[in-house]
Formats: C-alpha cells, sequence, structure tokens
C-alpha cells in the first residue's frame, strides 16, 4: 500500500514537532506502507521570507521570489530525512526537482504540468521513504517556480495522482471538516466522509485544511484525501467521490463568508450585452464576481446586483464608475454583509430544502438580501450581523449537531 | 572588463547590509564592468541549519546535508538581485546548479570538477548582473553537493577562473592582508600585493578573509585575487602570482599559529623506515604533522620531533602508544608552545634572512625549540607565552612597518 503524507507548516513548525512527525511517520512505515512524505516549510518561514524581499520591493521579481521562497521546504525536508534516519529508517530527501515536479513558468503560482515518477518510483522499490520539499517545481528550462499558497497540498495531490497512491493524508493542526465553523456552532460535528464537490462549495470551512485548488486536483486526478491532524490519532475526514451513503445525508455542512460586499447597480441601460460589458470589465481587472442577480424592471431599465471579495470591492467601483458612467443609473454599495452558504449533494433529490432555509431565517427575523443556489449548495446574503445567528438556527434546523 | 564578486557572510549579515551590496554591486556597474557575484548565506544561517540538524542526529546523512545548507546561499542570492532591480539594475539569480557549478560526489565536501559556462555567459551578454548562490553545486545523477567551509570563495575563484574573469574580489570585514595580526602588532601595514605562494604560507593572517584551498585553486587557474572589505573603499590586497615587485621585497608578513602542539620522541629505534611508519600511522588517523625534525643521536636510536594540532594531540598520543611501543624510549608532549612564521618571496635571493631572525629572538632572550625553513618561509617552534613578543621583535626587525 502506498501512501502520500503532507504535513503542513504548523505540523512542522519547530524541530519537536519534526520529530513528532517522524514518529508519526515510522509508525506507518512499521505497519508495513511504503511512504511519500510531502512537507511545507516550517511555520513562519515563509512569510519571513516574504517579508525579506518586501524590504528591498514592494514588487519583487516573481522569478527571484520562486528561488527564495523554495528554500524552506528544502530545509524542513532534509530534516525530516536526517530524523528518520537517526531512527533507523532508510529515508531519502528530495527537492521538487528532484521528485521530477514539472510546472509551467508563472512564477509564484505555477501549474504542475507532469511528474517525472521514475526518480520517486526507484527509490520506492528500493524501500526508502521519499520526503519530497512541497510547493516547488521546474519548469521546461530548469528555472525553479513554486506553486502558490497552498502549494504543497498541490505537491502531494499531484504525487498521489502520479504515483497511483492508495490514499493522500493530508496532515495540518484540525483533525477534519465540520458541519460548520466549531467557533461559531460549538455543537459542529466533524464529517466520516464528504465528496469532492461539496467539499469545493465548504471551501470557507476547509480552508484552514486544504485549499480548493488542491480539491480540484484531486477530483481530476480520482485521488483520496484523508484530511487529519499531525497532532492526535483521529481518523480525520475523508474526501472522495460522492456515494451513495453520501447522498442519503441531504445537508452536509453551513458555511459562512463574512468577507464579501455587495454592489447593487440601479437603472441599468436595458440593452442586450451591457451585463457582459460589465463583468469583463470586472474579470479584466481581476475582480471575483461570485454572486449575480438580475431582475428586469418595468421602465426599460434593470436592476443588477452582485457580490465581490470586501478587498477587492474599491477597484470594482472604480472600474464601474469608469466604464460605464451614462448606462448606469446609480450604484449602492454594502460591506455590511455576509454569505450563508448550505451544502450537501442530497439537495440534488430532495425537495423543500431551501425552503426550510428561509422560514428558519424568517423565524429569527432574519431578511434575506439575495439568493443564489447550485445543484448542492443554497446560499444567501443577509445583513452580516446576523450571520454567526444564521449559522446556529440553519445548523439546528438541518439536525446537523445530531 | 568582468569582476566577479564575492561577499561572505557577514558582509551579507542583514538586510541593511545586503542592501549596502546591492549599492556597492551598483556602483561597479556604474563604472561599466560585467559583474557576477558570488554570494554566502547570511551569517549564523549556516551554523543554524547545522545546530538544527544536530538536533536530531550526531552525524546527519551528509546529502541530507547538502539539501539543508544549500537553502542559505539561495536566500541572499535572490534578496540581492531583487534589491539591484529595484535600483533598477538587470540583475538575476542562479542556484549553484544554474550558473552550471558541476561537482564531484563527496558530499559536504565536494570538489568542483567543472564549470558549464553557457548559460552565465549568455546572461552576461544580455547584459545582466549575474547573482550566484555560493558554496554550493550539483553532481553527475543532479544530486546538490556543497563545498565546505570558505566554499562561496572556491565558487567564486572558479568561475572567475572559467570565465575568464579580470579579477576575482574577495569581500570580507577584513580590508586585506596585513604584515602580521594587527591585535598582536598595531603597527602592523596592510599589504598592496602579496603571491599565492605567500598567502598560503601565511594562512594564519588570510584565514577569516579567505582559505587555503581558494588559494591554491586561484594560483592553479592564473585568477587574480583582490581581497577587501565590504565596509569601506580600501583598495585590499592583490594576491596574484610573483613578480619582480614582490621580490624586491624580503619579507611580507609574520604569522603566528598557537594552535600547535609539539610531540617530541626520544631514543626512537634507529632503523630504516621507522619514521614512515609513524607518519603513515598518523596519517591514517588524519593527524596532520606540520613540522617535522629528526636528529640522529650517538647511541644508534634517533631523536624524532613534530608538531600536530592541538586539537589532534590526544589522538596522536594514542596512536603513537599503539603502535610503537618496543621502538620508541620515550615520548614528551608540550601544549604550551606557538610556531612564529617569517614569509616572503624576496628571501629565495636575498641572504642573511634566517640568521637576522635567530639573533632577534635571542636578544630578546627566547630559546628557539624547532626550526623549519622553505623556499619562501623560516617557521620557528618557541614557548607559547613568547609568541607576540617574538612577532613583534620579529616585524620591528624586518622594518615592516616602514
Amino acid at each position: 500500500m502506498l501512501i502520500v503524507q503532507k504535513y503542513g507548516g504548523t505540523s512542522v513548525g519547530s524541530l519537536e514537532r519534526i520529530e513528532n512527525v517522524a514518529r508519526r511517520v515510522a509508525r506507518a512505515r512499521e505497519e508495513g506502507k511504503d511512504l511519500v512524505v510531502v512537507v511545507s516549510a516550517m511555520s513562519g518561514e515563509t512569510n519571513k521570507l516574504i517579508e525579506y524581499a518586501h524590504h528591498f520591493s514592494k514588487n519583487p521579481s516573481r522569478r527571484e521570489m520562486d528561488i527564495l521562497l523554495s528554500s524552506g521546504e528544502r530545509v524542513t525536508a532534509a530534516l525530516l530525512a536526517i530524523a528518520l534516519q537517526e531512527m533507523g529508517h532508510d529515508a531519502i530527501a528530495l527537492t521538487g526537482r528532484q521528485a521530477g515536479i514539472r510546472t509551467d513558468s508563472t512564477h509564484t503560482y505555477a501549474r504542475i504540468e507532469e511528474i517525472r515518477t521514475d526518480m520517486i518510483q526507484q527509490r520506492i522499490e528500493e524501500g526508502k521513504i521519499v520526503i519530497v520539499a512541497g510547493f516547488q517545481g521546474i519548469n521546461e528550462h530548469g528555472e525553479v517556480t513554486t506553486l502558490g499558497r497552498g502549494g504543497s497540498d498541490l505537491s502531494a495531490v499531484a504525487l498521489a495522482g502520479a504515483l497511483k497512491a492508495d490514499a493522500c493524508e493530508i496532515y495540518s493542526d484540525v483533525d477534519g471538516i465540520y458541519t460548520t465553523d466549531p467557533r461559531i456552532e460549538p455543537r459542529a460535528k466533524k464529517l466520516k466522509h464528504i465528496s469532492y464537490d461539496e467539499m469545493l462549495e465548504l471551501s470557507s470551512l476547509g480552508a484552514k485544511v486544504l485549499q480548493n485548488r488542491s480539491v480540484e486536483l484531486a477530483k481530476k486526478m480520482g485521488v483520496t484525501i484523508i484530511a487529519r491532524s499531525s497532532f492526535s490519532d483521529d481518523p480525520g475526514t475523508i474526501i472522495s467521490e460522492e456515494d451513495e451513503s453520501m447522498e442519503a445525508v441531504v445537508v452536509s455542512g453551513i458555511a459562512l463568508d463574512k468577507n464579501q460586499a455587495r454592489v447593487s447597480l440601479r437603472e441599468v441601460a436595458d440593452r442586450p450585452g451591457i451585463a457582459a460589458e460589465i463583468f469583463n470589465k470586472l474579470a479584466e481587472e481581476q475582480i471575483n464576481v461570485d454572486m449575480i442577480i438580475q431582475n428586469a424592471s418595468k421602465d426599460g431599465t434593470t436592476n443588477l446586483g452582485f457580490t465581490v471579495p470586501q478587498s477587492e470591492l474599491e477597484r470594482a467601483k472604480e472600474a464601474i464608475s469608469q466604464g460605464f458612467g451614462g448606462e448606469i443609473g446609480g450604484a449602492d454599495y454594502d460591506e455590511n454583509i455576509c454569505k450563508v452558504s448550505i451544502v450537501g449533494v442530497g439537495m440534488k433529490s430532495h425537495s423543500g430544502i431551501a425552503a426550510k432555509a428561509f422560514s428558519t431565517l424568517a423565524e429569527n427575523n432574519i431578511n434575506i438580501e439575495m439568493i443564489s443556489t447550485s445543484e448542492i449548495k443554497i446560499s444567501m446574503v443577509i445583513d452580516e450581523k446576523y450571520g454567526e445567528l444564521a449559522v446556529r438556527s440553519l445548523h439546528e434546523a438541518y439536525e446537523l449537531d445530531k
């Protein structure tokens, strides 16, 4: 059985913690597993290096940033290999290049294009525990690249896919995915199992555990992820393709996103293509639009509402005021909103899920300002101050604490 | 004009100091020079990483140490390139691998076998300032290697040789080579010029500036080294092949080595081959023997004296007591000695240099316990407590303060 394990920055955040990781890896080895272990930089290291670079430049060259930032994972990989060797295990540290991770040339946010697995395969066949510096690769010219935030997860999932590993265990300081944020609802329950799509929709719940790019890649490559804590023996949460048992569960989790802002455009000229122009303009400015709602009104104009991340609101205002002065009657902006989402693959085959959400919020006198739905998700924009109350009420209404 | 510059750990020991280095590099650039800049890790970084490794193992795998230790120079190289770019210069950071530095496979103490200069040449032709992470290379299998202590100097000299650079400037916190240690003799004078051979013999004077391996390599490749300080504009000391002007100077410098211990073997059986056996045994135990003196005595035995580094004395004692019990009458060991050396290429063509040394010490009532001479050096072992006095007296006798 071949397992890819990945340990995040907190799990390797000190020499003692690296030793703890070495003991976990050794234990898995002693259970007879073949192991490829991907490691992040020690927590704080990457931020320290970024600060160093920003001492010199607000906008440092991304090529040089990659040489800079790839050093932290190399340190952890070497130290973990040394720790395992000292425990009597045959371990070897590989850099991203040596692990055969080939990427495109988008420095600091490269995409993995190919994994040349022969080197790792050979080491596994020699009986070695292979430790890989995560987050990094090289492009076709031999330039060092890094994969962006959460990149070590990507390294691990891609390696698991390429090596056809039985599972990819992602270790952090959180022991799995919960029905909602336990800081909001202490009765939140850890999920045993969740589908890729649910995980993607619940990204805010899993953000500390693993990021969307990794889940998307796992889905594409059919890699089973197990999200676990390196500080406990909890079995964690399995993230995989949905199966029948999952569909029996109507709602898997409830997510709260407080980082959204709402844009309402009033009296937009009701001519074909205006919406496309507006959203193209926003896309050009690299503003991520989330929910979109349009209502035609009677006077030949239309109202257009959408949400953007709060941090992008100023840029959105500018883009709109620059581009569409004559064709938009007025614009309102509201940062004091939040988005509550109910997610579950079971929704596909159950009716009444949305109705229960609306009535639950109504019972609590919470006004719903925007609604959007997908096959497995219902999202509602409400006043920011009601966010936690909405999550707790919905958590109870769908009996997620049971 | 192509100059290779190398900045040591102290010169890049903080972000402010890296900025200072960037300004120096920029200034050289603005003078119209083509530049390849080799950097060490920020001071303290390499030792920190070694401590980390020793947390896990007393004897960590050297292959993994190389992945670990090579990270520090990469950080400095990237930061210096970013700093230069911010100043408007076209700079690029290269790892040892990208700089084409190919070594043998002796991890943590690799030898440079070849430098593939095409990548650097191309970057220079593009008008770029090339920043190279020192101390590191790769072997024929693509494994990361490091070059041992002082390895960044070796990287710089080897690059200067391979690129046929006009000079290799080695920057540290010392502004050159002095006639003797200024802490012993405040009137010590900085040398404008010194030959490779003198530098090698005066290694204790230059130990903080550059190590013997680099001087040997520079001699072999005909690279002119300029030892300078990154904290001043002093022109430093040129280290090159000796020329006529050098030979006019009889004595270049006086070195003091207090880390030696003397071994005196009495009544050694006077049979052929006994000395060879003793020194072979010491070589097997990797004990570095320096001065050797043998005097036959009248009774068919001989006295054999030699010096070893103090730190190796215990091992030397053991080797001798184990191997030669029956054939050695007795052994004395003395750690309270020191070695004073007078060095100068001019000695070759001047007589009376040694006589002046002996009489100078005699005038100060300093007894000489051992003497050895080479073409350009006279070394004398004396009581340790007279070391500084001997240096000062000789410094004055040869008028080095003039």
